[in-house]
């Protein structure tokens, strides 16, 4: 299949249709990013590389990250990681706190934004330095040592993050946070500040369509049974209250970020990245859906 | 791959375990089946049959036969069936009534009771005759003229089907039925009676394993993309509040039953049935789910 | 204090301005009542009467029965009958299910849709004949022996009654109803559907001001104690999700209807039925509400 | 009626049965304290004054504050502070997030934590030194100025306090809190921490038993109309998710704290505080409790 001359045909069709939603404006560094860039890079583990439009246009990260810091939780932990979060989909927003209560304090699972702060203070117990081993993992797999934090748009977000504080407490008032509560934020605010372009982001997810291996270093990250359980996942939880539908028109494992990037998965076959910062209602790019239900649909290619 | 071979001995180690859960009490058609039979069938598109256990001894299909309700209306209606009934997982048990005051009604997916029952509902507005357009459905896949409804079954299910008859009423009360409560209630639980087996359920199925076509008749019920849709709906909402384990689990689409089956499919690849009538406390098989997640572990093969 | 010219000058005031709200609509005879129609009746327990407007025009009492209902239930099983209701205040409107299900099948309190039918259900097996008992009760404190059902109007209610057959067969399947559930509803409507006018139903509900005896027949219907109970479950529970509104307005005990009429009493006083058929958003007569701010902020009497 | 026997022989009846419940133990200053004390203080407007037991031991206040910096801003805005927070009973726990998303960050009512946490919050904006004008209100309306605050103690409750900081960081995130989270949390917290007596505390209260003017200085602290709509908020919402039944059981306007104090009123008559450490599962003090159903029912007084 020619990858390339497809996404190139779907990014111009695309932008020929008038841009939807909005960008994140509740900081700055969000706010002031130009609205209408479009980047899409696709990889197939058989190494080859399409690019198109913005890719190589750095954002930043966001709750993307949250795939990441799971796996490292995941790999050291196993199956016991799921006696502080669940594995189903919410059904409500990803900064929800009404099922809480209800469960306990055990967050639905990992991609709400109560389950990456359990993830994160995981972490803190279980490595040294989390911030560099993150840097770590990103760096091995995507080939790239230049990945950094953006430390002013991690400041930004917790002089706004007035709902991540709040979880994080109801959370430690539910006895499921361990340490301070200030240092699951900074942690979990650092994370979803590593800045990225497409094809960086393409080649950091890569592992997950290959059975766990990443093709720059040839680095085992998780085994094949792990891979299917956190490509299940993010089927299941990727979007939020907007998973299912997700599913349903895309039909690839997946994750979004309020910076406006989505990153999917094929197993067997490819990882992609779009980018684009105007939001739906729902907080996941709205070129970023459109691109990837028009590929999947034109391709026949999703693991349905 | 010698698929044979692989499930009977699943069959075998899973037999000397001690069996769990319960059977379905609440009518006596349920509750005096034979706990411990347990059979298992696996269809693949190239036509290989693998058989072992109980897989020819009959059973309710219960909840399965959303699955096949849904085609029916979503082959006539396309997306406008969405306006009556959602895609997202709903996060609750499979019989709550929680969220639907919130939802204004739209049931939060096809295979909760209450979007079956507005699925019930598009179908007598749809089909002259939906009861025999299913019949004639489920013999046109599975290629079998011998299955029918169980009358006395269906009686049974509405003698002490109060919360069904909760669920249509409190739907009817927010205006998302259209016909009388009680022409959806007696469709519904005769859909829900229809007697079938291990093999004839994974025959029936296989054409969402093969693009929407059947082997027997080589009839396109669904095209490609239609067929995509379904297959995530199963992923994401074929288990009630248990849909993100199973996909953890397992990772294949499905849907169970509280007659104890459970039918999976791998696109491109086969439809496996499984029965055993002890269910978990979610409502699903316990041997059923067992089997499927050793299944997709030792084969390696699932959709992630 | 002059009841008569304190309640006429009221009256007076509030026919001067606009009526707002809608009448009741779901069902013929609630539909065409004329909307204008505004009575008052007051008595005190000195066996003075006040009369003003629409004081004598009949209308459907409703759920204000709910009160009387639940004091038969009362009089024969005390404080047994919390075991199947509450006398929490729900949070949430008249019918809702939303808390059912979390509460374990326990209505919040007996004056919620669900709580009422579950009173039904007890006086089904306490009563030989509930309906000639509420009559006999009805008719034995007011003096009035005309009072009666309005049986088509009982029938409009059922075949309209959606929201009431879901609440109890969502009951009975959480195993909070004993008896078939078309006789609880018929039972409850038939309840709901007795015409009263506002002298009639002040003089009814005079033995709660009364320190639970009537002054009519000198019948001592509860005691001190007793009605101490029941009158504080009209103020925290008499009107739904308005009732902190009422009691910090009002602040009496009472009740509504949704035909448009209210009752109060301040103990040791007086009992105060207003009649007005437009309901504001929370179900509540408006012409009613204002009525009763007006008259406890100039007398100065309520129980606060 | 002879108030000091009454009070007396039910503190003296109390005593000989089983004391049961559990002290607040979520900070040192709570748990350390003598769960045994029990203390009873009754003030009439006529300048009677009864005690019984610990009556003269302090204890922090509590809960029981909100009632004072409700008075203090309702007194300067009026019906406008109903902008901002609710009148309506929630029928959930003191400390739940569950409704506030529902519900637009409005809490439901001032005396539920969300609530008071914007009463607080309305003080800093009204008030030069709010804490300073607290002991002014409570010092004139009890006639003692020694009442001041318990630092320590409110260090100890912001240390342990993550519910609240999560409930004040929830507030704001939904745009219902002004001023920054932790000096509404520092307020907070310094008005909880004050510490009274029953005899102090029954003084203190005495104004909403008599339309609003204190006796020690004949201050006019609301009008009456005013007091009567905080009598009805303490009666509907003082007790939290026990409010119906405190009303039922006992039939006061009144407020508890988790030091263990209970204070309630009966309009024209008297104020009644009750002390004794031990909590029942709503965290509402155990005798308190048992001493005002005894009393109400034995004196027959109550506002029903």
């Amino acid at each position: 299949m020619n990858y390339q001359s497809i996404i190139s045909e779907i990014h111009r069709q695309i932008l020929q249709h008038d841009n939807e939603g909005e960008v994140a404006s509740y900081i700055p560094e969000l706010d002031q990013v130009d609205s209408e860039q479009f980047g899409v890079s696709l990889l197939t583990i058989d190494g080859e590389s399409c690019q198109v439009g913005d890719s190589q246009q750095a954002f930043s990260i966001q709750s993307i990250v949250k795939v990441l810091i799971l796996t490292m939780a995941y790999q050291k932990l196993g199956g016991q990681l799921w006696r502080r979060v669940g594995v189903e989909p919410s059904g409500t927003p990803f900064n929800s706190l009404g099922t809480l209560e209800y469960d306990g304090g055990i967050p639905r699972n990992p991609f709400s934004n109560a389950g990456a702060l359990v993830v994160s203070d995981v972490l803190l117990d279980l490595y040294e330095d989390p911030r560099q081993a993150l840097l770590d993992l990103m760096r091995a797999v995507s080939g790239d040592d230049t990945l950094c934090f953006n430390t002013s748009l991690a400041q930004s977000e917790k002089a706004a993050g007035f709902r991540n504080i709040a979880l994080v407490n109801y959370l430690k008032s539910l006895g499921n946070i361990n340490n301070a509560v200030d240092d699951v934020l900074d942690l979990y605010f650092d994370c979803c500040s590593v800045m990225v372009n497409c094809e960086q982001l393409a080649r950091m997810f890569l592992f997950f369509a290959n059975h766990g291996r990443s093709l720059d270093q040839n680095l085992q990250v998780l085994n094949t049974s792990q891979t299917k359980r956190i490509n299940a996942i993010m089927l299941t939880c990727g979007f939020y209250d907007e998973a299912g539908d997700f599913a349903y028109q895309v039909g690839l494992p997946g994750k979004s970020g309020v910076g406006g990037g989505i990153v999917a998965v094929l197993p067997n076959a490819f990882s992609l990245a779009v980018w684009s910062p105007r939001l739906n209602q729902k907080g996941n790019s709205f070129r970023g859906l459109r691109f990837l239900e028009k590929f999947t649909t034109i391709t026949g290619q999703s693991i349905f």
